[in-house]
């Protein structure tokens, strides 16, 4: 049983057939796993071997082309008809004499679509540089370009029903959010304080439970809170430090992501309390400002201006879109709220704008996950936006 | 500060060096993340975007080359000097005109290093198609090789350090192994029991805490026991249902699987208590046959003999390599327990053996993660291995 009905996924399909039209592909090979899963369903951690969906331009349904051992899951997941999913051997995985790129071609000709125009997602993290030379090798008649991002585009608006799911994340990501906070206390060892963030997100809540983030919780402290990616240690939280929280919830693949920042301590210093409430100003500012119309780079002149009023800038973008997703990351990476992009914004894109400002040694970091609705926008969760402070 | 004392980088970019001369290379550019921690301790969830570390068989010291905010992750984990941390500019971050690749060819340039032979490793899971175009575009006197498994093979024998972690994880694992079976009742929600996992998982022993496994926990049941890879759902388990626990554990991204499977109720199926009698009979015969100087082909044989004469075959592999890793496998691509597979068994070497029998609506597994010894094997965790019987 595919998670959204069938009509869903044949407008998805529509549209997809339309971008294909516009790039000049009669077939398109999508690797990406979030687009595998918009386009048919699909939803499994199977993304460790090759698998794709096939659209051909003519076809009412695309191919799903996996593992044999994943196919089940390919008819527990799917709306696609039995004879559209397609198990390669065992033997193509890892073995250094064929891939199962290989496979797919084979497929592409026993269908007799190796004369067409065909794209594959060049920049998709599981389309490997091998994958991509053995398919173009087994189809020297083909027109093969690249469809990176097509299908991501498509999935820039979301349909009711996804809002429905990405507002389900939301809940969850401010239970997420409270646990947080709940456990961050000196002493207290960062693993621990993961570990009930952890709990949080995959009970969700008792009407709905929640499903994993495409990224891990990231809470790092002191010296630490310089290196954005870094994960957690056995060290305790210490009093007089702040604690970057970045965390999210995800329901049925579709995230929440929600960061804040909290002070182990009663007395924060000056310095970060008014960082804390420039960015929190800008924040309410811009997203006040958001409606549909705008372009996406003059959103980020909302958040820019303000700033400059307080002597301060940040230089890497302040949000993206981003919705459905797979590890390693939950970012479309289509729109982005920064200067030049100039997407305009329209009902039911959905965004995560993220104000991390990093001075030489502190820092102060909110975010909000928000739909653009028909008159300005709304946030997928409802939580204050100050510095936590956290005194014990 | 990296995990490991300087010296044993400098040991395995040695035998990393070796290798590379086997294969002719004169530069190795390595993608894969295990590969870039193993090598220099590089450990950030950084690698949704390009990044490297670029081998020079004349260096003492590889490059890391990643974004640049997190340039700092690699001063506060890897031993490298401070000049050979190269961070490039945001700009590149998912830029349609230009590529991470592109500046690390221009890295390459700039050392001279561009007439040499270069390998890449061509089916790592974050080395994209279109990373590997710029790169090869960029570089037209380079010979570019694939240089795919290369520091994985390098990895297959581990130092005692390191196994020293996957003892740790081990010992997770079984408290993992343990909560699951807590947890596990009729009318508990799959994602309220998976929950109890990550919390386990994550906050691991007083002693040591844990960390984020490279596969999400699988707690299938029913019907979903047939399709491998898919997650939970927010279903309560049944009563009179095999659950397969197909877990893990983490220390320092070192991993520890360990799977079993339970039965919820008192009167498991005649047919699945005698298939679970063959299967354990199989795994502790197997693992008493190990030693070093087999090759994993002839291990396979002795689980293969055994289970004929219960009238049972098992297609797919018993077990591959494993260790040090990241989402999306902490599997390491190299030896696999298979007919045909030569690897030479050798002490510290470290496999996850799991013996997964599915029929046609019932199924077991059981599985140890074991490293080899001098004299035989020895497993990274204590549990019992036996159908699990859950009676409410």
């Amino acid at each position: 049983m595919s998670l959204f009905p069938k009509d869903e996924y044949l407008d998805r399909l529509r549209k997809t057939k339309i971008s294909m039209a516009d790039a000049g592909l009669d077939i398109l090979v999508v690797s990406d796993p979030a687009n595998m899963n918009y386009l048919t369903g699909y939803d499994g951690w199977s993304f460790y071997v090759p698998q794709c969906v096939v659209v051909a331009n003519d076809e009412d349904q695309p191919l799903w082309i996996g593992r044999g051992m994943d196919a089940a899951g390919a008819r527990h997941t799917t709306f696609l008809q039995a004879e559209n999913i397609i198990g390669y051997p065992d033997d193509y995985v890892q073995n250094p004499s064929k891939h199962p790129m290989n496979f797919v071609a084979d497929q592409i000709k026993d269908r007799r679509w190796d004369k067409r125009t065909i794209g594959v997602e060049m920049d998709a993290y599981y389309f490997s540089a091998r994958g991509f030379l053995a398919f173009q090798k087994d189809l020297p008649q083909a027109d093969i370009k690249d469809g990176n991002l097509l299908v991501s585009w498509v999935r820039l608006v979301k349909s009711d029903a996804e809002i429905g799911f990405m507002q389900q994340a939301g809940k969850i990501s401010e239970k997420v959010m409270q646990t947080a906070l709940d456990n961050l206390s000196p002493g207290v060892r960062e693993c621990d304080a993961v570990a009930a963030v952890y709990q949080a997100q995959m009970a969700g809540l008792p009407e709905f439970g929640g499903d994993y983030p495409a990224i891990v919780p990231m809470m790092p402290t002191g010296e630490k809170t310089s290196a954005p990616h870094l994960t957690w240690t056995d060290e305790p939280y210490e009093n007089n430090q702040a604690v970057n929280l970045e965390l999210a919830a995800c329901r049925h693949r579709y995230h929440a992501p929600l960061a804040r920042t909290a002070y182990l301590g009663k007395n924060p210093p000056e310095k970060l309390t008014h960082l804390a409430e420039h960015t929190v100003e800008g924040l309410n500012l811009t997203l006040d400002a958001i409606k549909p119309g705008l372009h996406c780079e003059e959103v980020e002149l909302v958040w820019r201006q303000h700033i400059a009023k307080a002597g301060l800038e940040k230089e890497s973008r302040i949000g993206y879109a981003m919705g459905l997703n797979y590890p390693p990351d939950w970012g479309e990476h289509t729109a982005s709220l920064r200067p030049g992009d100039k997407t305009v914004l329209a009902p039911n894109m959905t965004f995560h704008m993220i104000l991390g400002m990093w001075m030489e040694n502190y820092g102060f970091e909110c975010s909000e996950s928000f739909r653009i609705t028909e008159t300005g926008c709304e946030t997928l969760a409802d939580f204050p936006r100050k510095l936590f402070l956290i005194s014990s």
